[in-house]
């Protein structure tokens, strides 16, 4: 059977993460149950490389799915989005790949960003997909706390409890915080790259990130929490509305 | 009684315009009730610097409104923030101003900016927030076609039925088509300034550069329909999710 990697774009508000689960919505199940309808109701089970949690977006995921019959890849993209209709779930982009291709297993790195909204007003167009921190953020001092977690570290303050993960080690290539303009207005954006990451790893490191930032933390406190391996002193975790899974890589 | 200028920001989806009416929705009468409650339930009006239409969103309106007491600015912003909680409306700023000014009135510049996404799979994070052409367009036709209708003209091609100005004489100061990175990739950015619009000018001459950009009329055509002064020779009038009124500019 002719294997297809997808990239998916969608809006995680509604859904109970990535996994599918039994009876609640969830992105996996929704792509699943399309193509099901597809594959002229066939059972499909669709990897993808990374398991968002509940309230996480996606720019750039990517999942793989084997179709009982070849399709041509923009007909299929179509036929998938058609299934997917109205949900925000959509396919940008499907490709043929090798029976060796695996969207999780596959993947050498993946790319997060974090989307943060410091002012005292609420957001409105952007409720949701920000998230709102009621101050403006000091983000030279962001800066300077990013770079102490960047490297090869033992990451257990920044993992959830739930994570499965067996070992806490993880290189983390890229912690950036950066100023932008929003369609709103000023933004602070936080870029993670890594092989891989631990459950919850993004949203705890920004939460240390937010906590200096907002003055509680001077940047080299993320240093002391990081060197504690100690889940207790991680920083509050930040909200899944400002988190997008925004590429995966593999080799050539 | 003191006089103060607000800036707004509101997502225009769930409302019926600006202007209220007696039972449906309106970013005017949300205004007025919430003005209403911190006023210690005096009726107070608020008046805006453009009559936004229904699903049309603003990161820059202006309004005015009279309060019967002195208020720190800071306080009046936050205390109608918590009156429109939640609904999608917030004031980023107030500031006191002199009794001769009115946000309407005295405004001399206003600046909208549309934002389509060009691209076959539809929309999902910024559903409602762009217009959806299911093609790539041809953005360096769009700015020739615009160019077209820069400067002083008799818009009544780009003027709704409705519109009740007394001459279709504007002044279009700017109207430049922009390839811009949108949250979710490429977009196509409009951006109109001008002292003042006809009712739905910038939908109208929207609608005809996407014309343009989807090789249904060479630039020049959206000449020759300025030109001829008649509504029936404008193109599909773009829809409202893609709009937002982002600045009103004043005498200093």
């Amino acid at each position: 059977m002719p294997r297809y990697a997808l990239t998916l774009e969608y809006d995680g508000s509604g859904y109970f993460g990535w996994q599918k689960t039994a009876d609640l919505p969830t992105i996996q199940g929704a792509l699943e149950r399309a193509a099901f309808l597809a594959a002229d109701q066939t059972v499909i089970e669709v990897i993808g490389a990374g398991r968002t949690d509940a309230g996480v977006h996606a720019t750039g995921q990517v999942a793989h799915l084997d179709m009982p019959k070849l399709w041509r890849t923009d007909r299929l993209r179509d036929a998938l989005n058609a299934h997917l209709h109205p949900q925000p779930i959509v396919i940008l982009d499907a490709k043929e790949v090798e029976h060796g291709f695996h969207a999780r297993f596959s993947a050498t790195k993946r790319a997060y960003l974090y989307r943060i909204l410091g002012r005292r007003p609420p957001p409105t167009l952007e409720a949701g997909r920000v998230w709102w921190v009621p101050v403006a953020l000091d983000v030279e001092s962001m800066k300077k706390a990013a770079k102490h977690l960047i490297g090869v570290h033992d990451f257990t303050t920044f993992r959830d409890a739930q994570c499965q993960a067996k070992s806490p080690l993880k290189t983390l290539d890229m912690l950036d915080v950066v100023e932008v303009v929003g369609p709103t207005g000023p933004e602070v954006h936080v870029i993670a790259r890594s092989r891989s990451f631990l459950h919850r790893q993004v949203r705890s490191m920004v939460g240390a990130l937010v906590k200096v930032g907002r003055g509680g933390w001077a940047p080299n406190e993320v240093k002391a929490a990081l060197e504690a391996r100690d889940r207790q002193r991680c920083a509050p975790v930040a909200p899944s509305d400002g988190l997008y899974l925004t590429e995966v890589s593999y080799p050539e």
